[in-house]
């Protein structure tokens, strides 16, 4: 109990909360590159529920936050057990609390995060499978509308942080970058105006090296690390 | 239990959650004017603890989240018995779950809220006070740290949506409005420029309505209502 008035007017409370559970979820987003489409797919995991409610549902990776364990422990630890990796991007989304999303009171505190590329081609674990974010079968509670959800502040984000960095290597072209931006905004982007951009907001570096292939050689770049991937703000790092 | 392979791997979780309780607490932002002080002061209601644990502290207004009650709910019921007004503004901070920050183990869903000025001239309940935002005494639990952030939301939200309307009567004037911005960023900001900006900026819609006083007659605008308060996204409504 944080206040005492609130305690005062609504003693029921206290007692009732022993029925209210919390849960950590996850949604995790990398790329992956999918033959027939133009552009890489934005895409998720899911686990396969294996009992009730909702058997047999795919649902968001998560968990019950453990007595001693950090709302963010709890999520990286969703994450490691369903990518099997850490994440290059983690943030708080939202916390879900409707009485009705669920059969018994669960308050899920839900964390989205990034994976990079090349991490969802990794075979999975069992029960886990890759979808792709925008075209979800039925999801479990309100899995979907969570989805829904993080997808829009993935799309917002990506406009006015460096977020797309959490999705790519280490180096990369700007083809490759602006890739990223197509496949999260579900939009091609023109490539004369999109370097423009780029070089104008100052957040990447060209490097000396090259990708060589089919093309002819692209210059690699690297996001300039002295800026954060994403304001905390005055949140605890 | 939101997936099969968490539950699978964490048992210990289902079991522990019971020491877990969930408390809704409600960062409330007003404006008061103070004598002495050139622009508004942005103001929020805090309430005195009359037990242990931090006896004594002033503490964000909150409470245990009641089992049959929806989150946004529990914060407009706290910000009711606080302020005795329903707030123009109201969305979800975050949620504060460090393991230390109080003696029995608290997932608080903060929101924050937006009361026009005249409110917190209202006499406040009793155990109810108004504190200048930025310069509050040492709170209870982590509540410093969740104005600080709940600070930095307004002032980062100001700038890019129209959170000011939150805090102006329905009709204002451009020297009103932009008390509100100064108030909130805490610097004087220049009267043409910032009119430049409100007018190329399109969400003002101006009124035949003029106010006299003191001053030459000022022309009042209101918000065009078309235009939603804050972009809550795909979150239900």
């Amino acid at each position: 109990m944080e206040t005492q008035t609130t305690m005062a007017r609504q003693p029921e409370h206290a007692a009732s909360t022993d029925a209210i559970r919390v849960a950590v979820s996850t949604v995790i987003f990398s790329l992956q590159r999918r033959s027939g489409r133009e552009r890489p797919t934005v895409v998720i995991p899911l686990v396969r529920r294996t009992r009730d409610p909702h058997d047999s549902r795919w649902a968001l990776p998560g968990g019950w936050l453990g007595t001693e364990e950090n709302l963010e422990v709890a999520a990286s630890r969703t994450l490691g057990e369903t990518t099997g990796l850490a994440p290059s991007f983690l943030e708080q989304l939202y916390a879900f609390g409707a009485v009705d999303r669920s059969p018994s009171r669960v308050v899920s505190i839900v964390y989205w995060a990034l994976v990079r590329e090349d991490v969802s081609a990794q075979p999975a674990p069992q029960n886990v499978a890759w979808f792709d974010a925008t075209a979800l079968p039925q999801l479990a509670f309100d899995h979907n509308q969570i989805v829904d959800y993080a997808l829009w502040r993935l799309r917002n984000k990506v406009g006015y942080s460096r977020i797309a960095h959490g999705l790519l290597p280490e180096l990369f072209t700007l083809a490759e970058l602006r890739e990223v931006y197509e496949a999260i905004l579900s939009k091609r982007l023109d490539p004369a105006n999109f370097r423009r951009q780029v070089d104008s907001s100052d957040t990447l570096i060209p490097t000396d090296d090259f990708r060589t292939g089919s093309h002819r050689p692209a210059r690699l770049y690297r996001y300039n690390h002295d800026v954060e991937l994403a304001e905390r703000g005055p949140l605890p790092q």
